[in-house]
């Protein structure tokens, strides 16, 4: 068996991250190799460089991150039909057992034998793919039309995110959405909302120039800016989280008031950012836990139930790639050009990404949204 | 009690529309009246005028047509909330009895005490739209964006077939769909679909220049002429249909088959084409009868049944005005503005707008997908 | 118009419960006069008779208390179908506005115009069925099989809390359920998931005899006696719940333990339950609040969020009472002789029956489940 | 690698039964071997007995028939966890591949690359259960409780379609069904419905010793015995399936008609049971093809579109065995005992079973159900 090596960065501690030389068989029966050409980061990647772990999952061994990814495939195991080399892919880098009943029901996400890259949730860890090649099952990657580019292949991930949720909510056509967060799960999940027919999609953050990003952009139809603070005792608490929601469900289209959403995608993780979640959307509406913040919530939930409005977590996704690059392949998300607002070139340059990755602007005060680390070859 | 004296088409038997003058009372409790300002004909209209009876409904006295409206509010009943005089609006004109099992059920559409205006299923005939005015229950109205047109308001009826079809197949974003069909239902299917994040869409019909129509116009992704006889025994015509599905599926899209398509709306009532349907949608998808034409037909069910394909019936609508309207102001509906293609004006002079209503194209070959009766004062 | 003179029992503050004369008029237009054969008392008439108030709707009238009743027809208004003098039925008390979206599309329940009889939220209130005899719309007015006991009748709702909660989880047959609590609702809610096929049904309560009577009469397969305390800090709080959890899916069913729930039914409204409750449900499980305690809950979401659980809120109930009555009359629901275990004649002497409602046991130390208050000639 | 000799009975052609001496290996990496305990008989099995083919499907090369079956682990491969020789379990014998759109969307039945034993789509022919001993993959293989016997164990593979078809149709408590055909998959379909919650089961048969025994044993709560000629012409069919939806609603129950029913599970493949159960089924309603018979049918489907009866497809199964497993285990389908109505001991004897499977009754006038092929040492 021919082996090559490839360079590969690893983080083997906070802030540690080193480029480091590993060695890379040929694909196994069933396998592809692929030539990654781009990965963008995620708030995961970044928690472990931070700190080296993410919640209760330390890195025990070199880790490399990555997870958004899309490439170019190099070589062929045996027993793989429907791709050849040259295909552009993108990878689906969870790998679940096949057959549990959550595989076997189509909520494959929920497998506990899951595998996902780039996390040191199982050990020896699952390799991501912030390396130049990667060996990976056929049946986890996704053949990208010709004409999508790699850069954008690559948010098939996140964007599959916002896509588990608009599934899990069942979105309908003309209804109204409220996304609170506009980093860029919440624009995807803005965007998916506007490619499922919702007529209404209300972005919520609290930087202007985000929300004027996504305004401007077509991500939603409608925005509005947080500048409260948050109280201190639960009463106060609530009190400006039902005013918030107030002046969200009063906001004017078509001269009338948009009244309250049928579907809340909560994108920051944030008690408060919640809690108006729940204030502010229909009885019989669902808010969707899509953003993770401190789990442990003080909410008013007599709020939800009473009215109810469904409580409804997202965890990764199941069956959404297919979705996600159908979508950008027939224009229906907006912008991606601009999603990927600074691009790195190489693995060996990471930590100048990942430096990047965790900050609201840049040096020059421009939007980070998204951080590429490209492949300066496959651009 | 006020009565005025107002015009109203009425059909006495086949080919025989009069206009008389018939006395209005004011509104009642909880209606409000209407002046008309457009109705569209359908296709039951249309069978009306031409056989003085639809089905096993017959005309047993003077029966105004049409149900397809939309009008202003000029009076206002005791009880009635949320409207005002000058309110733009669209009619829906089945009455259900609000308190059986469908009705409380949300499928209002079954209700089997339905009253249904412009038709001759009860007696006294419950009669439609085309007169001048005409009191209804403002639970059953429904207002209209001031930016909407309102011959376009008056669209919203034949809209909601289409969006109770896709409400029932729960047509999903990145699917793909086959249209049966071009005429004004099968493009709003089309529409709607779209409307809904279908990413192709196909629709089928034996007139090229309806299809030219559809694809130019942003209703459809792409068309497909069907041009073969039907054939005679069943095997033959089964041959035939099974043909034109492989051709259907085998269209190109970025260079791929389109393959099986995930929903098929059969908007033609015709057997071969419920046949083909059948063959060309994939394991686990859905053929929705929107059209209805022979109620007995020969069909391939085991092809339906052994691959899951659902078949499912789609009756009026419920639930659908909103929508319809919502997608139509918030320009999710294509080419509002093509769809009627002819006017004629004043109920007075609605049997030209009958004769027209029944022709594939008019005397100078251009195409009739809706003929509208247009008030003059209101357009 | 006749005008007749009858009994009502009212409450006019806090524990202030008169009985007075009250005229009744004939029935009008669509309604039914019914005489009351029996009313079982309910948490929330427990808690305006001991607070003169429930949550923030004070009694500023006098108010007629009692919700959960059955009777007889006596007299027919003009315009009812169906129904003729003598028939046994069930009261469904709240009137929704049959117009909104919510009653449009089946969840009548969430109608903001909804009236409930026995509440003060609306004024003049909306009198409850403390009352020898009501008039009634026939449309809220269920027909009981001759077999059906009225005192049973009486249950159908309560049981129809739990059956709209079954019908929101989607209860599954062959499923494992987990029910918080062992009062009337939490017995009814293991009953019907029982009733929907679901084979494990463990029902958890602080105290014995409620958790023999609910497995000795067939409500649930095994139980759970809660003996632990609830800890002061939040972490403690939840380390209890999670020792609870792992104590309740850790029970042994077939020498297997029975693991995760599918389903958990929580009718306590505590949230040390509503936490034990996530904890013990699986991934891609649901989380249904049928009890309501205090609304403002601290609690780990992420436990639910990051495994899917949905947390799905339970108000009254729509569409249910058909199916109460037809799994009652059926022998669906076991032990309805044992529900019911204190009676009290007469509404003069309601107020023994509140007194009696309000506690866990009786003086003798017998389970009070249901009070109810009967009719003693129609019994 | 150890290979052992068994005994396998097999098809060469037509009536062309033979018991031959087969060479079995070891089980393979995630493989278990199962030594069979019964394999019931099944309409397909009975089809390629008779003619050496079902439907386009020729016996090309020796074919083991039988795939409803249960037996006792012998040996486990490597890689296998969570069974241990002893074992009793049930076979899940359809191989789908795990990773198309299908299986990963919890539908693999639809699986185009499904492998299924005992039928001679695929070449090399993926051979039955007919044989004393068998490998399998240990995914598809469900542990059985020890207080289930294996014998029942066995009738987990056509419960699986009576719960599949349950599955897809949502069958809700409290409703009211109808079977047509009283055979085994009828009967099992009843039951099922029982289990899930149905109320009144309509079981319907051309022979009244079937419905006897349905009724007797609990499958259903009533029978209809179908004594009706079929008609000639269109018209003539129409009209004796619409007198026996008639005759088939008029049902007597607490003295009231059932009226429309649900659901039909339609389990004969016969065109005019299938025009009948559309007639008796309800507006919204679902028919469900759960046998096949021809499968070009003339039907007056415009009785089902307009009503918007959904006519569902069933196809095998899908996530059924653990739910079928579960119900037998726990008591919820009755009279197991009698189901299996004849027993051959040893598959050298397996012709003895195919020519009792075929007839409805055997030589002494007792129904035919079940016909098994048991291993005498593991009863």
């Amino acid at each position: 068996m021919t082996v090559q090596n490839i360079k590969a960065s690893v983080l083997l501690g906070a802030h540690d991250l080193r480029t480091i030389s590993r060695e890379l068989s040929e694909p196994s029966y069933g396998e592809v190799q692929v030539e990654v050409s781009s990965t963008t980061l995620c708030g995961s990647d970044i928690h472990y460089y931070n700190h080296g772990a993410n919640g209760d999952f330390c890195v025990r061994e070199p880790l490399s991150l990555g997870h958004e990814s899309a490439g170019i495939i190099k070589a062929l195991g045996s027993g793989v039909d429907g791709f050849k080399v040259g295909d552009k892919v993108a990878l689906e880098v969870g790998i679940p057992c096949d057959k549990c009943k959550f595989c076997r029901k189509g909520r494959y996400n929920l497998c506990k034998e899951m595998r996902f890259r780039s996390s040191a949730k199982t050990f020896p860890h699952f390799q991501g793919t912030l390396q130049d090649r990667i060996n990976v099952p056929s049946a986890w990657v996704h053949k990208v039309p010709t004409s999508l580019k790699l850069e954008h292949a690559a948010l098939a991930e996140p964007l599959s995110v916002a896509i588990h949720a608009a599934n899990r909510a069942k979105v309908e056509a003309g209804s109204k959405v409220l996304v609170m967060g506009a980093g860029a799960v919440g624009l995807f999940s803005a965007a998916v909302a506007k490619a499922y027919g919702a007529t209404t999609v209300v972005i919520a953050d609290i930087a202007q120039n985000r929300l004027d990003f996504a305004v401007k952009n077509g991500f939603a139809t409608q925005s509005y800016l947080v500048n409260s603070g948050r109280g201190t005792t639960i009463e106060e608490k609530l009190k400006i989280c039902r005013k918030i929601a107030d002046d969200l469900t009063g906001i004017k289209d078509d001269e009338e008031k948009i009244g309250e959403f049928d579907y809340t995608f909560e994108c920051t993780g944030v008690e408060s950012c919640v809690q108006t979640g729940i204030f502010a959307t229909a009885p019989g509406g669902k808010l969707m836990f899509v953003g993770m913040g401190n789990p442990i919530q003080h909410l008013h939930i007599g709020s939800a139930a009473l009215r109810e409005v469904d409580l409804l977590g997202v965890f990764r996704y199941a069956n959404a790639y297919p979705i996600a690059i159908e979508l950008m392949a027939k224009g229906k998300i907006p912008a991606l050009d601009k999603i990927v607002t600074h691009k790195v070139y190489g693995v060996d340059d990471a930590s100048r990404a990942f430096a990047l990755a965790g900050k609201p602007q840049d040096e020059n005060g421009n939007l980070v949204i998204k951080v590429a680390i490209v492949n300066k070859d496959l651009e």
